[in-house]
């Protein structure tokens, strides 16, 4: 468990490891296919709440898509810090968009 | 431009920022809606990575479904960072499953 601290930061490696600590035996029990779908309903919830509102809910929805993908990461393999630091923050990242 | 550094270090703030600080402006002009339609075009990236591979692109759409839902925070004015710590790192986290 990550103890009590500012969200500022929070190290997206920590976090993914929480996930990974609280989650993991299950999710890859359940693999990649099913674990999908859930990732799929939660993206569905953040579409929702963007339409529709309300603001608190949108935030806890970014959070659940977040965490989902933190569990599609875990069950492949991929550390998600690694990736994005490879995509967006080294030489070879996009110079004109994503 | 965050500087070179130990992608286990990378805290989630900063990458949003970053993401933010290049990308905000234009994000913004697009809007909700079309930037989902971006979005959903890397999760659909993603599900076709994982269906089918390889690897090294793998990574690189988990890396650009993080980006894009950073962008979507962004223009939502969501801190991505706090919605996850009060979702799962607080008190009233879900307890048996996410």
């Amino acid at each position: 468990m990550i103890p009590p601290m500012d969200a500022a930061d929070l190290r997206l490696s920590d976090f993914q490891k929480h996930i990974s600590d609280r989650y993991e035996k299950a999710d890859r029990e359940r693999g990649t296919p099913g674990t999908w779908l859930w990732f799929s309903e939660e993206v569905g919830e953040l579409a929702r709440a963007l339409a529709r509102g309300p603001r608190d809910n949108l935030e806890e929805e970014f959070a659940d898509v977040l965490a989902w993908l933190c569990t599609l990461a875990n069950i492949n393999d991929v550390d998600l810090a690694a990736a994005v630091t490879r995509k967006y923050l080294s030489d070879r990242r996009p110079q004109g968009h994503k």
